[in-house]
């Protein structure tokens, strides 16, 4: 007997800065739309009430006394409350969830980018998402050059200024990047990696390739005694 | 060479409700301050400004929707922040910490009252502290009779209102009191259980003489080359 299928989707789209994220998620939901499907849109921190009371702590310039291990745990307690309130309730009714970046930005920007311990990270990500995992991810791969030289065309820094924050920003961006890649070596089933050097339609053709591959796979699942013969699963 | 004595002294003190917690602390303060200790007191969730925050949205009677373990990190984020900003840099002066309640109540109200995973619990006791714990935690135990008896003279409950309230706090109750006595198993050096059902008065000395103990214990450490001697250390 094939595993039951979960009536909905979750797909996150992960990626450094001036990877496109935006323009390619606003073209899944319209995709998905068409399609038929009810989307859910999230992004973090936030996305419910009391998600958006922790932006403001964690946002507030007041706060300069916040220490990583707070951040990090007012992080997971409103993803925690993002998955409790909106998306296990959203995937339960058969909507499809799309999140602007999820738990794999834990790993890339608060492990890699950040240096804070693994097992916390880790322990972290089963506390926020219990069961629920993605799936479907799309990682928007940049190399690091250029999403300095696409950020320095949105930037109003100059000379020296622009340097520093660049180095900076360079050696953060690296970690990060490295981060995301380990991430889709240990799961390339669910992780796609997108070149998103190419121009925006072909990263959005490559990206909704991937999306009616989710769905296809979704409405004609594999056997589960065909199932092992497949390294890697449809989606 | 003896290990080295940490500067200041970390000090719980932990029980259910009417326990008695509120007059035996006042007591200690006075105690430290009059043998030339700097005191600070510590109660959780809050204590500095970014935990008030938290404390307030979690007492907010308008998060209904608050997710159990969003409640749970945020505890753990208050207490991360309060560790980071208030105890450690107190310790590192030299000051006593007196902490109205601290991580075994974690243990005691999250673990064995609400059922929450220990691995869970144990995770995120080791992302607020680091490697920080009290030197000495004073547990007033107090059998759950007593303490409802106790409570029925603070409430205002009466007949099968009174009835319904005191069966349900007393099944929490009993939880709870298993698991700080199951902690104080564990950890007998550090743990002190105090008869509860005493006079304040008795009380009052049997604390006191723990405290003392700690304290004498800092001053006259035992080198190394005895401690291996000993199966409980002073404190």
């Amino acid at each position: 007997m094939p595993t039951p299928i979960k009536p909905g989707k979750l797909i996150s789209v992960e990626g450094v800065d001036a990877c496109g994220k935006g323009s390619q998620i606003a073209a899944i939901h319209s995709h998905l739309e068409a399609a038929g499907h009810t989307v859910v849109q999230v992004r973090e921190p936030g996305g419910t009430p009391i998600g958006e009371q922790l932006r403001e702590v964690l946002l507030d310039s007041r706060n300069q006394a916040l220490d990583p291990m707070t951040e990090l745990l007012l992080m997971a307690a409103s993803r925690a409350q993002l998955v409790a309130e909106v998306i296990a309730p959203a995937l339960a009714r058969g909507d499809c969830v799309l999140a602007d970046r999820f738990h794999d930005s834990g790993h890339a920007y608060q492990y890699r980018g950040r240096g804070l311990p693994l097992a916390h990270v880790e322990a972290l990500e089963n506390m926020a998402l219990g069961d629920l995992r993605p799936d479907l991810t799309l990682l928007l791969d940049l190399p690091v050059s250029t999403s300095l030289e696409r950020m320095g065309h949105r930037g109003h820094a100059t000379g020296a200024e622009k340097d520093r924050i660049e180095l900076e920003a360079g050696t953060l961006f690296e970690r990060v990047r490295a981060g995301y890649l380990e991430r889709a070596d240990q799961e390339p089933g669910r992780i796609k990696v997108l070149d998103a050097r190419q121009s925006i339609e072909a990263v959005r053709q490559a990206a909704l390739g991937h999306v009616d591959a989710l769905l296809e796979a979704a409405r004609n699942p594999v056997p589960a005694s065909l199932r092992r013969h497949s390294l890697n699963g449809p989606c």
